[in-house]
């Protein structure tokens, strides 16, 4: 089951060609995108995903998504779904044609059901490897033009770190700095678990803003953790009660491995965290 | 006039969507591509360019490239071709739709027209600036899940300098590493030229090996200079007789400022690279 709707509500057939060829998003990889999780007929954290887009739209120089009209292409593909109960759904917006002047930006959502490895992911947990992301953890802040901490469609990075992981036996990544500061997940937030508090790094340091950690926090918050955003290392990882991935799609999942060690067991702490994540839903 | 023609030899209109909503060209930038110079009907640097899809290809884990079916999709290309003595030639190759365990991969060539602007950039030559990449000369090597001196369709933070050139009164940049390490530009390759001798940074700093470049430089041997692959300084190119960003639809462009600061006149220079580098196509 898909649904495909486009930011101007024209439904569409996803199994059928909808895009130019010479649309910037597939030519330069320029445009942005959020990957939001629908439970139950509701979407989750939609407005930080909606403002998050519109923070990566901002630092491509795209043109301010209409907030409204996306909440409008959500509603009609959630009316138009008839799938399972959980469905992943894309938002994408790009610069528009290549070459015309007066292009304007493509938007579309388009809804899918979850895959088997997600539901394994949530299941079994993650073997993950720590990869150098080639930054330092300074650098954001004075390059504004390399995008850290933007949402962009151009991901062959990511993927390619995913895709690593795989030949070293694991299913994802941690992306460190030289000097061994903890960025983020190709695909989601590092959090770490230590005694009573959790733990993220800040997105200062170059990477993307964590919705599903942000959830996660508040309800952390309410359950009576103390939750710290702050700087992290390797070693803060290995020597803390656990580690976390946390992602819309795949929610907190636990990462059980790291560049080949077996982490502590750390199946309280998140069966706990898990808890507190899903009563902000209850 | 514009043309299109699939991988499988498949014309087909630019005009119309040819592309699905999940290819992951789209959503991830995931795939590579070239662009060609097509003068007087023949392609400038072909094999070149193929080579290098092929082992952008490689560093991105795509199925190898077919190129034998890369060369006929040029053939039918220039077969329609009805616009001006020269053309851009584009070759996109993605991985496919995501989620369809048999996917193949999407290729397609597409033909334009030059684009005003870089008449103007090969007439006039450009400013240009200097911006960090924020990555060490020394990365590539061992990170190989960067991706440097790949092509992908991932170009956002390249058509980012661009824009941060266009705000600060350039028109392009040159990526520097922290210490001063000349990179590449966004879309080109830097040349120096200092008495006899071009000089370029070596490819292994993590930088695209450049087609054009690499003409120019068997052009100028044969005109009598010398040539050099070695590492440059920002302070090199300002000291120097001449910088050129090399391009294969710019060709040898001038930079005449180079952030806010006038070079010295390279008119001369320039006239004689580019004989030399038309030469090899005579």
């Amino acid at each position: 089951m898909r649904v495909l709707v486009f930011l101007d509500g024209t439904p569409a057939d996803p199994d059928v060609a909808q895009i130019k060829v010479d649309d910037l998003g597939l030519m330069r990889g320029d445009g942005v995108f959020e990957t939001v999780l629908v439970d139950g007929g509701k979407p989750r954290e939609l407005r930080p995903h909606l403002e998050r887009l519109a923070r990566s739209a901002a630092m491509l120089d795209l043109p301010e998504p209409d907030l409204a009209a996306w909440e409008r292409v959500v509603s009609l593909v959630l009316e138009r779904w008839a799938g399972g109960p959980e469905m992943v759904l894309k938002l994408v917006y790009t610069r528009g044609s290549d070459g015309d002047p007066a292009a304007t930006p493509t938007g579309f959502a388009l809804a899918s059901e979850i895959a088997p490895s997600v539901l394994k992911a949530r299941a079994e947990g993650v073997a993950a490897i720590t990869l150098e992301r080639g930054f330092p953890p300074d650098l954001a802040e004075r390059a504004p033009w390399l995008l850290l901490g933007a949402k962009p469609l151009s991901y062959a990075v990511n993927m390619a770190a995913v895709r690593e992981a795989g030949r070293r036996g694991a299913e994802d990544v941690i992306f460190t700095a030289a000097d061994g500061s903890v960025f983020e997940g190709p695909t989601a937030t590092v959090v770490l678990a230590k005694g009573r508090t959790l733990y993220t790094p800040p997105s200062s340091i170059g990477i993307l803003p964590g919705t599903t950690q942000a959830a996660l926090f508040r309800g952390a918050e309410k359950a009576g953790w103390a939750v710290k955003v702050e700087p992290l290392t390797v070693r803060d990882l290995v020597e803390g009660d656990g580690v976390f991935m946390a992602s819309s799609v795949r929610k907190l999942t636990r990462v059980h491995t790291l560049d080949g060690e077996r982490l502590p067991d750390s199946a309280a702490v998140y069966a706990e965290l898990v808890a507190a994540y899903e009563a902000e839903y209850a």
